[in-house]
């Protein structure tokens, strides 16, 4: 039998974006109900426990400035940050040589000598030239209509690997745009329309902020788990209102309410609202039922918005062992397969953990070879990096976010070309009573837990006009 | 209560791929079941009716040399073929000039002297220079296996739009390419990877191939319409074969068995069946509940599959007046909106019927207009090519396809850049018991009805084999 609820709001997806939402909602006094297909909360962030109390996020976990939004969550939450280990100097393995340096974002006369032992001063110049000139360009596009921008069909008719390849000149620059697009795309530069770049640079305040640790994307990371945050909004929300195991398989919003289908047999719920927010990545959006059919330019923008592809992996060493050598843990190589490495050990320091990502094609290839196989070539990259010991880790975790049903990808859905020019305009348009969150739908810090979150302020406040004007 | 059925295969799709393969096991002594979602077989053939028992096709249409799967098909069921009309001169509009000449796809003396009333001799070599470039790397692309092309990874790593940029240097002639790719794949040169047009032209027996009439693949027509093909295949079948109305919404394909859920309420049916086909566009066949879920580089492969736009509209006349006054009835225009015209009548030329195509970026403009508008600016294109008495049809009939909730787009799904090279090996290969058809799997005329009937061909004689060896 399905079971009949009723709630003011249905929203899909408890992860940043719908759990804020409904936490919006229920402060302005409307009854939200999301509905969660994963038996967990938190969509792409995930705490593992690793051990006495500590964990590792295999999802989305960092923090940095001019994220507002997600700060002031932490703050209400009650939930503190603390720096990304950066101290010391960074490690680069490029065409076999191995070299360490002190900073990467920024061209300085020390970088260049220290850097020139891998790359050449040359490649570097190139690099920052091409860096400076991608942020002169992203800064002409509208984050609110990118389409609006100057030369937005020039921009959005080719793809990031044609811009880099007419704008870098050395190799070596190529391949250090091809590691940025992988790390904060998790994607090739062939997958995505230079305008979604140039869009997404802007909105994550420019390169140097969505690739740096200090004074970047990367700079802090929160206590406990950046999904105790999704986990205090839920709990907080209570289970009454947040329901798990329940897949959403059709929407009906034809008349003057929604109705919601969704879980199976003998979980199966129908959840009568006045209005729903899908808070759920715009691809796998597309694959609900909906009754009526959605406008085309909508189905179709979510035809072109596929996600990217990410294996997110952790070995767990007793300790930080790169810290005594004067090192961050933050490792770059062409080679990989875990092509960019942090140092992701716990606030106290122990047990040490390097994190290495494996994306785009490394994580397309990766995820089709067998476990063993790829722990070793992960691990014998991380030695490449940080010697002998960082082959030997005590535990090794790891999470392939495109073989999960409920995302089938990471770390967000990319723009195709075209797909900013032609389809841009139905990203959030409401539908009737349909109203669009996530943080694919942000203009500030889309893609990132920032983005989600604003993502969710945005529709708890259309929806609650919307029923006020009712 | 869900009606329990048994096949032997389960075919999700009632197109001309799944309608062959169907067919093609049955004739094997096997027992397929088709699932169809529509109330109706054909998906994207369909006929419309315009009086005295004669049709127009709102859906795929032509057959040319070289698709033999598709006449080999159409001999067994009886269909004859009738040339498209095309005797008489060409119209086109560039830049406001209207010209007539005698024929578009070979560089001639007298063409150039004919089309270059509208189109100088500069921006017709530039043209055919490109075309024979084009030609000439697509010999290069495998059928088999895009991805090995020589140069696959620069190919599919960008736009067709920005090799067009880059290789033609005439605004007319990049305009002209432009049309062709509306013409061919409903997309925009921005919409597709450049390796994708080129495996595609190849598929399709080379780019005069792909635009031509005579001698193309759009030379002739079938008596009573192309839905007749799917038509008489499933009177064949009988209705025990193949269930309308009824959509497949998940697929079990974990144990020896493939078991599909499909219709809703009182018309659900479970069907089991030893394996099953799956012959619906990729985008489409992503949106099924898989269980267990498909591997991650299937299922990002549907993601980045996206439909073409396009509407197909018939205007309907006493007779086709342009006939008498020397013209083909075959326009092109470069403001539109339908940008390309061909005549459509019946075989015996009554009534007078001019097809025109709005695709890519106009089909998603003009989709959105009221639909009185939308007829009164094709037909105001239509009378820049033939004058005024196009503008006063006595009959208007249009398609648009994305508007289908069981198609979301035509003529196909295109690749996106990166596609091919990374996830193209996912295309077709069966995942334990599930197989994939449709024009989109072919290796020869992708995209077209003769590459259906090849797909369906193709997954029946997997299927045969895979079952004899159990």
């Amino acid at each position: 039998m399905t079971e009949q609820l009723e709630a003011d709001v249905a929203i899909v997806g408890a992860g940043l974006a719908g759990l804020v939402a409904a936490r919006r909602l229920a402060a302005a006094g409307l009854h939200p109900v999301v509905v969660e297909a994963r038996e967990r909360v938190g969509g792409r962030l995930l705490n593992e426990e690793i051990g006495e109390g500590k964990v590792v996020e295999v999802g989305g976990q960092w923090i940095g400035p001019t994220q507002e939004r997600i700060a002031a969550l932490a703050d209400e939450l009650g939930v503190a940050t603390f720096p990304t280990f950066a101290a010391g100097r960074d490690v680069m393995v490029m065409d076999g040589k191995r070299t360490t340096y002190s900073e990467f974002a920024r061209v300085r006369p020390e970088l260049l000598r220290d850097l020139s032992r891998a790359v050449s001063p040359l490649a570097l110049i190139d690099f920052e030239q091409a860096r400076a000139r991608l942020d002169r360009m992203a800064r002409q596009v509208p984050l609110e209509a990118p389409w609006e921008a100057p030369k937005a069909r020039l921009w959005d008719g080719q793809t990031f690997a044609t811009w880099v390849r007419r704008n870098l000149r050395t190799a070596a620059g190529r391949t250090l745009f091809e590691l940025v697009t992988e790390a904060v795309w998790a994607a090739e530069p062939a997958d995505v329309s230079l305008l979604h770049v140039l869009f997404y640079t802007r909105s994550g305040s420019g390169f140097n902020s969505l690739v740096g640790t200090e004074g970047g994307a990367q700079q802090d990371r929160f206590h406990g788990g950046s999904q105790r945050l999704a986990l205090l909004m839920a709990e907080q929300l209570g289970g009454e209102r947040v329901r798990l195991g329940c897949p959403v398989r059709r929407i009906e919003h034809g008349g003057g309410r929604v109705v919601l289908q969704a879980g199976d047999g003998e979980g199966a719920i129908a959840l009568r609202a006045r209005r729903a927010i899908v808070a759920i990545p715009p691809t796998l959006a597309g694959r609900i039922d909906y009754d009526p059919i959605l406008p085309a330019l909508r189905d179709q923008l979510t035809q072109r918005m596929p996600q990217g592809s990410v294996i997110k992996t952790m070995a767990i060493y007793d300790e930080p062992f790169w810290r005594r050598e004067g090192l961050s843990g933050q490792g770059t190589s062409d080679v990989g397969p875990a092509r960019v490495v942090f140092d992701n050990s716990p606030p106290d320091g122990s047990p040490g953990v390097l994190l290495g990502f494996l994306e785009g094609r490394f994580a397309r290839h990766w995820a089709t070879r067998p476990a063993a196989e790829r722990r070793q070539a992960i691990l014998a990259g991380h030695a490449r990096l940080f010697g002998p010991r960082a082959a030997e880790p005590t535990g090794f975790v790891e999470r392939i976010w495109a073989d999960e049903e409920w995302t089938r990808g990471c770390y967000g859905c990319l723009m195709t070309t075209g797909g900013w020019t032609e389809y841009g305009r139905a990203l959030r348009e409401p539908i009737g009573r349909l109203h669009w969150a996530g943080a694919e739908t942000a203009t500030v810090w889309n893609g990132y837990m920032d983005g989600a979150v604003r993502s969710g302020e945005r529709t708890a406040a259309e929806v609650g006009a919307a029923v006020e004007a009712e």
